[in-house]
């Protein structure tokens, strides 16, 4: 355990990249003061903390800022070494949380942002992509954690890939309903499905999530600014 | 030290992702076998061992494939953990190193490839940015190692920063050659290029550097490519 704490987040309340770190902070038990960030409008100290991108989250532990969600997770890791630990121990079972928790990050949630955010040809190409990742994510989660139940979720075992994957698709009904389309379908993606709707089931994750409605509204007004911004 | 060690490395001589990759392994004093690929007709190994993207880097340790060089060189430095550490031991430098890594990788890196790859005003908007992103990583390095000097390098101490910069930086020569425009400007970014000159001075990093007429084909073609397939 790290000593004397002064933890603080600065977050935004609909940022899937926001959720992560908190999702990591209540699954370690790490009590943290929440600052809600307004992104049209941007605290001096978000500013000062993140000059080189400028966004949230950023965690601010005794005054060192730590940016990136990426960053953060492992610092707070490797930081506060209680159980449950978000990484394997083994180098190589690291390596390959890691490596899915980057293909979602840089490949997935890239192109569900582009399915969201375009029209058309574009978002029946973007859409298309989805499913091709998604099957390869479904199929690589298989072959790459044979021995591992992953669906076997309790709060007590809750690692870094699950925080990704709950980050990145429990508000996926709330993009489905705001754009239309299907994201996640139990009979294509049977395995992410039920890993999704067992987290979702957490009293911890519930507590988290964003409520739907509201959810909805932004995801809207993010395609709107979008589709108008191209046109 | 690992035990038992085959170790192969599945690379390509052009590619900067596995430059990194050899340099570490050289730093670290590892022996393997390199595996050159052709990248136009890849080897039946290498979509065996990275399905999801079908790219080099892969390393294969006793049989087990890691892909992704950020992941790779992380892997590396915790499997073999002999002198020289690549990431420090205390979680928040390794924080700072590990954001201006992906800084580096996620936007400067591929802002770069824009210049490259591109042409009139999408050239110039890219370039501009290239420029406002070298001068965020220039301060960032000033600002974020106040303690250390970047420049005090020998191969003894060589770092995960160090690789990525030298890697990514390394043939800026090539690319501005090819393009005709300058890249890395020693009165603009003093310490970036002190920094990429120190390294290159270094017998490990000339024995793994591209030969530079080679490369300048090879960036010339993937610009005529990248042009011809956007127009």
């Amino acid at each position: 355990m790290a000593g004397e704490n002064s933890v603080k987040l600065h977050g935004m309340w609909a940022s899937s990249y926001s959720k992560r770190v908190e999702l990591a902070l209540k699954i370690k038990g790490i009590p943290y003061e929440y600052i809600e960030e307004d992104l049209s409008n941007k605290s001096e100290l978000l500013l000062k903390y993140n000059p080189a991108h400028k966004k949230v989250p950023v965690l601010v532990h005794n005054g060192k800022p730590i940016a990136e969600s990426a960053i953060i997770l492992e610092y707070i890791d490797e930081t506060w070494t209680n159980s449950p630990r978000l990484l394997p121990e083994d180098p190589y079972q690291k390596a390959k949380v890691r490596f899915w928790v980057s293909f979602i990050q840089q490949q997935l949630f890239e192109c569900i942002g582009r399915v969201v955010m375009s029209d058309g040809e574009e978002r029946e190409k973007a859409f298309k992509e989805v499913f091709e990742e998604l099957k390869v994510l479904e199929d690589g989660v298989k072959e790459y954690f044979p021995d591992s139940n992953v669906l076997c979720i309790n709060e007590e075992n809750l690692g870094l890939l699950d925080i990704i994957i709950c980050a990145t698709f429990s508000p996926h009904r709330a993009a489905e309903e705001a754009i239309g389309v299907k994201i996640l379908d139990p009979t294509k993606n049977p395995l992410i499905f039920s890993w999704v709707t067992a987290l979702n089931e957490l009293p911890l994750v519930k507590e988290l999530l964003p409520p739907h409605d509201k959810l909805v509204s932004v995801v809207r007004l993010i395609r709107q600014n979008a589709l108008n911004s191209s046109t």
